[in-house]
């Protein structure tokens, strides 16, 4: 524990450093034009590898981005810990927003600014750093294996056809994930639930062309006033409820138990709200901010688009509307039937004037971890000996798909252990990591190894 | 008249390139990328006018885009006619939807395709062409003075103040306009009846950053749903009626006669829809198609954008949404009264989650002008001559906001003697101008300065 301690601090400036020239490349799986940066994130990936003296290094590719694969096999008795993590991030728009280069990371006031920093090349690598740490003491307490994988972002969309078609390799005991977070730096948790995903993208079509709004307005349906109309009836406005007809029929309804064990997770509404400077928040009526933003479903606009969006006014009656909505999941809820569910019920609210077309993007399932798992085990010890506190089990509103995929594929428990806080803004402008976060994290894991050892035998 | 005939005939080539050079250049004026382009519009209408004689050409700067003045007067005891135009053009996106480059006029079946080639540069410079036909024959039978604009695209903001400043330089007996279109080639119209305009941007802010619709996603309000359902709460869904307090106060009420005479004009609903690829119209309640388009109040979304709306898919709860809404108004209407109204209903509308901004843009009022003045004759007369055929007043659905401001500052009545068709795709991709309708105007405008020179003694 102390020669783990007194390594990093030694060491803690080269980790940085390492982990900037990740940071640097831009790759954001979302946009084709920086496939190059993606690919060469996943080449760098396989360098630092090298110098873990791993038995097998290699980089498979993918119709889409290539999956890292690393591995080192102590002893065929020994437990497996196969570690996740991916190395592609979202896009860093809107670019305008940021206070530091998205791709230029600076470390202001002990945090990490940039792209990934926390989501998930920080976390991700400091996976690769507890190796190194491990090394230290001599052999590793357990077999390792990694994939890190470049579509996280986009859906993972060839993960699933790469673990079935190689199984046994990626055979293990466990799997080991940090992507998600903790309640504050001195509350620490462990996820054991995931929200499911479903995305779509609508066109709206009106004319077959754009129009002028004076010669052609009121005449006809203007399909952005359309797409508004539709979009708004997804929602009740008194319940605030989906209104996707079955949307909710297999929604999982939680013990009022559960709820109020629950609702003793620290939660200051005020400060809350003064950090997104907002009045008051919203949404589905009888459950509390932290319930709807964990174990209920949501729809959300992700995205609008349509007519004229430049500099000025243009009166123009557009031809078309877009938009990207998406729906988190709760358990039992399936991406694929909602994602049916949802383009039925659009198709059927469309006014006969207006052409309408839904194009599913990735989705994901929901996912409940048990706490009664060796592996749930060795990582609330390991956080208990480097927190000094026993971590919360949490429910989360966000989607790690994998998990389902690991569960079904390869029959395996995966322990989600962040390091990262909800306020660091992954997924929006000025992301970031706290150096503390960074690297207890990498303190943390080597005793998850050591006490999986110990527990999984 | 058969002298004019020949002098065309013998020129159109030269007529046509003449056009062609000034729909090369893309004064854009909504954009200011491309103030350069609008200055050489203006700058190339002063060498045309240059070349006819006039007694002055003067460019005169505003805040904004200049506006080109000339005049020719050949006695004081003549009528005089101000004819106004504008040389600035609508933005040609979306710009892969022209089927040739929108600043490289050509001619297809007759047709000129080009940005601008009927609004407003092809039917603005029928007008000198007028004149250097009718040089031809001598004197002219009127004084002529010119207005040609370059800001009529973005709501004419500096005409105003040039209109008050120079009251007396601008002193006419009539206003002179093509910016109308008519019926069809075989029926022509003039347009009595225009509609308003009240145009506004809307920002719709929620969280003070992008974040992260699973961490938040549920929990608080998304302002591009929320945008949405304020939008759809602007039309009552079972009457299409727009709801903003007090926007019908003022709207004329048409007399059974008036609908009936107007419900004669031709209107072939199939070919309607057929021409616009859709299946259904739609709009307020109890009137026409026609009726819609032109005396009565509408609202358009413009446009629309928040969120990502690039490639692929991101989870993103976004922090702002936006749209551009336009109403045209009908006679009687007041357009910042309009405005006025919709900025308190926007803002009473919204939810105590967001914070709303509405920022207006221009506006216009509607017009209706009289068959029985001296101006409204002569027009009718010169397109019987020309057309062979007794010309229908119509009611158009656009807004030419200039007409309301010289009715109110000049005193004076305004001819809108247009050429276009409704087919025309102004404001949209390939828009296009007849080589007839362009000769036609040419061979038009001359018959009524000798009409009106007849008709105002």
């Amino acid at each position: 524990m102390e020669a783990i301690k007194s390594y990093i601090e030694q060491n803690q400036e080269k980790f940085l450093n390492e982990l900037f020239d990740f940071l640097k490349i831009p790759s954001v799986s979302a946009d084709s034009a920086y496939q190059a940066d993606v690919q060469k994130a996943a080449d760098w990936l396989v360098s630092r590898f090298g110098e873990l003296n791993m038995d097998r290094v290699e980089v498979y590719p993918t119709e889409g981005h290539p999956i890292v694969y690393a591995e080192k096999i102590i002893d065929d008795n020994r437990p497996t810990i196969l570690v996740y993590g991916h190395y592609d991030v979202q896009p860093p728009d809107p670019i305008e927003l940021w206070d530091s280069p998205p791709f230029e990371p600076v470390v202001k006031d002990g945090k990490i600014y940039a792209r990934g920093a926390c989501d998930d090349k920080g976390q991700a690598y400091m996976h690769l750093k507890a190796i190194e740490v491990l090394n230290q003491g001599g052999e590793l307490p357990c077999n390792v294996k990694f994939i890190v994988e470049g579509e996280e972002e986009i859906g993972s969309d060839h993960l699933e056809e790469f673990v079935r078609k190689y199984k046994d390799m990626l055979s293990a005991d466990i799997i080991l994930v940090s992507d998600t977070s903790m309640i504050a730096n001195d509350v620490p948790s462990i996820t054991v639930g995931l929200r499911g995903l479903s995305y779509v993208e609508v066109e709206v079509t009106g004319p077959n062309r754009d129009l002028h709004s004076g010669v052609y307005g009121g005449a006809i349906d203007n399909p952005i006033n359309i797409l508004c109309e539709m979009i708004a009836s997804l929602k009740d406005p008194e319940t605030g409820k989906i209104t996707v007809e079955g949307f909710y029929d297999k929604v999982e309804e939680l013990s009022a138990e559960y709820r109020e064990e629950m609702g003793r997770r620290p939660f200051d509404r005020a400060a809350y709200l003064a950090d997104l400077d907002m009045a008051d928040t919203g949404g589905e009526k009888g459950y509390s901010e932290l319930e709807r933003a964990s174990i209920r479903p949501t729809l959300d606009v992700n995205g609008i688009w349509g007519g004229y969006i430049g500099e000025g006014a243009k009166t123009v009656l557009p031809s078309k509307a877009f938009a990207k909505i998406s729906m988190r999941l709760v358990p039992h809820q399936v991406s694929d039937e909602i994602t049916d569910l949802f383009v039925k019920h659009f198709q059927k609210i469309a006014p006969s004037s207006v052409k309408v077309e839904v194009r599913p993007h990735h989705g994901g399932e929901a996912a409940v971890v048990s706490t009664e798992t060796p592996g749930y085990k060795a990582a609330a010890k390991a956080m208990e000996t480097s927190f000094g506190k026993t971590p919360i089990p949490t429910r989360e509103g966000g989607s790690i798909p994998i998990v389902a995929l690991f569960q079904e594929v390869l029959g395996l428990d995966t322990v989600l252990m962040g390091f990262g806080l909800d306020s660091d803004a992954i997924h929006s402008p000025n992301e970031h990591y706290g150096v503390f976060n960074y690297l207890k994290g990498i303190e943390t894991i080597p005793l998850f190894h050591k006490n999986f050892a110990e527990l999984a035998k």
